[in-house]
């Protein structure tokens, strides 16, 4: 293969490319080819739009009105557009706060369901938020974090662990964790699983309701495209949502915020999840990109984030695996998620001479280029032009 | 006095506002007058500068490039334009998250601090959220919440005590709190103090310095004029940052955020305060409103408030005494904060029909009518406009 074949390869691969026209809601500059979608997914028209009304209209000209005539129902409304992207069932999802603080509660509240417990069980590869978070927890409830690699988490879990927690997607490879086995495992132990999902939603299909995830996490600025900081969300399962409680427990929790009452009453499902004032700017841009999803099937997204990788990984075969790039996603289509990772020595100053040059990527220690492809925008095009250029280094 | 008599007053107080000219810095749609910018404070001409140039450039163009060439540094950067405002020295006051969460971050830090004792004393009428997360935090440490009136906050301190916490301007009555004499008596029974600065910063001076506080949180939406959610602050004593920590500890408040490591280090100083990522659009809004802040003395502030609210008193005694509304605030202008509350049957009511025809203002169960205001941008004039509103309703 030489690039003349691998352009017109990838041209007919995005020929038949049905989401192709998606790449049209988004407003990426000229010149720029975007592999960075995996830790901030690019402005898209509809949240500019939406933006500006909030700006303009709900915030300067109905000021303190907007709380009651848009803004209360937030969390809940982007909640219920957000679920089905996770396979979740309506209110048993809510938009707040970041990720960190909702890994807090999910395993905060599991941890208190399962008090005879000692042990919480990590993946040691987790993104490390997740990792010191899930050591306070342990600290503060006096349990043990069990941190070990990923292929060995269902070995770990006993009737000792409280509550398993992983990220679906590992942050540096890409490699997709055995969700249905790990959760699986928990359960028959007794367990409750807490699944990260920063990495997954908008890109991999994740059913939390087939799986029978009992908490899941995950990042509203990544394949979602809610901007930059844009909140998190939460997913809790129906039957653990009038037991379930967390100890961040502020006014946003209580069944009646606006009484003012001195004694704090949970609120009725997955409200009790929010805590305080939610941030209004954030939340309207997610909830905007949000919208590109409501006529995608999640297969469909699958099928074009598999296509992408693949073609990427068919590229790396003939271009760039004699050239000091080692790849460091899986092969099999199966187990990755929608990046791919190169191992590169001198990989940080590639990534930054390459952003000069308009491919923008990102870069993880010691040596780690990663490459979000993007279902929703990105095209085989747009990787035979990155890779000509990691080519050409 | 009629009313002929009070705009004329209005008038001549107006003419000698040092202050009257920042009002131009609001954009505050013609035909509103906005008594709620102890609520939700108005979009400033600055915050929607900014606000376009970090969507259209800052995320637009130089997308995930953005945290480095500015992001990253804004929770510190915005914490130190934000410290003069209640007296903290450079380095010692972030900016994240929301009230609620910090009010929790300082409590856990308090708690820890002081391990042997076993309560925490709270004003019962305080913000709920703050007691809903006040009762959270003693459950989760089997300590007990002492809740009583402010009156009584000195005398319910012991050598039990761990932590002291209040809002120094009460939400409802807008009474100033003793808050040099709650942190003297807290100390000198060996006890931690967390004060909630929520109807403070930015209308109220409040030095953290002089009263030698050990934690303080506010707000970054009222007077702050931040937008719709802006993100919360915390400030921790200089003398604790060294030891303190705090449980929510994600990879922002880490030594080094960008190493990955396993192992959860806290940062230097107050970036441990940190959890996960800023909500960048609403810590822009909330920076650019900080730059009216710049050339205002604290001095000035405080007279202009209490100018207005002195003048709002007035008023009330020459023309709604006797009709049915009564007075919910101090009378002694050193012992309020920035708003007058007015109780009223059907108040609630009141405040809706008022905001129709362009007068804004909010309300609280059962009976009170608030009207913040805000020496930033209200005028004696705007009072004089919703007295009259008032009076004929």
């Amino acid at each position: 293969m030489n690039f003349t074949d691998a352009e017109q390869l990838a041209s007919q691969l995005d020929a038949s490319d049905t989401l192709a026209s998606l790449r049209g809601q988004f407003d990426i500059p000229d010149g720029i080819v975007y592999f960075d979608g995996n830790s901030l997914g690019p402005l898209t028209y509809r949240s500019r739009e939406v933006l500006t009304r909030t700006i303009e209209f709900e915030w300067r000209e109905r000021l303190i009105r907007s709380w009651n005539e848009d803004w209360l129902a937030m969390p809940a409304r982007i909640g219920n557009v957000l679920a089905p992207i996770i396979g979740a069932s309506p209110n048993t999802v809510t938009v707040c706060d970041n990720t960190s603080i909702n890994v807090h509660k999910a395993l905060m509240s599991a941890v208190a369901l399962r008090p005879d417990r000692t042990e919480i069980v990590i993946d040691i590869n987790n993104f490390p938020t997740d990792i010191y978070i899930a050591q306070s927890v342990a600290d503060q409830n006096n349990l043990t974090l069990i941190a070990v690699p990923a292929d060995r988490i269902i070995e770990s879990i006993s009737e000792r662990t409280a509550v398993v927690t992983a990220t679906h997607v590992d942050y540096r490879s890409a490699q997709l964790l055995d969700a249905e086995g790990i959760t699986l495992a928990a359960h028959s132990h007794g367990a409750l699983v807490v699944w990260d999902l920063a990495h997954t939603a908008g890109a991999v299909p994740f059913d939390v309701t087939a799986l029978d995830v009992d908490f899941a996490v995950g990042c509203g600025y990544k394949y979602l495209n809610g901007g930059p900081g844009a909140p998190a969300f939460i997913y809790v399962a129906p039957r653990l949502l009038d037991t379930a409680s967390q100890p961040l427990q502020g006014w946003w929790g209580h069944e009646f915020p606006f009484e003012f009452e001195t004694s704090f009453r949970p609120a009725v499902g997955i409200d009790r999840y929010l805590t305080g004032t939610a941030n209004v700017l954030s939340m309207k841009s997610l909830e905007a990109a949000l919208e590109i999803f409501s006529g995608v099937s999640m297969v469909e997204l699958r099928a074009k984030s598999q296509s992408l990788t693949t073609f990427f990984i068919d590229l790396f075969d003939a271009f760039l695996a004699e050239k000091g790039f080692s790849l460091g996603t899986p092969r099999d289509p199966e187990s990755r998620g929608s990046h791919v990772a190169l191992g590169f020595a001198g990989g940080k100053a590639l990534v930054e001479t390459m952003a000069e040059q308009g491919v923008i990527a990102d870069f993880r220690p010691p040596d780690l280029m990663r490459f979000g492809c993007a279902p929703l925008y990105n095209s085989h095009m747009d990787i035979v032009h990155l890779v000509k250029m990691l080519a050409a280094r």
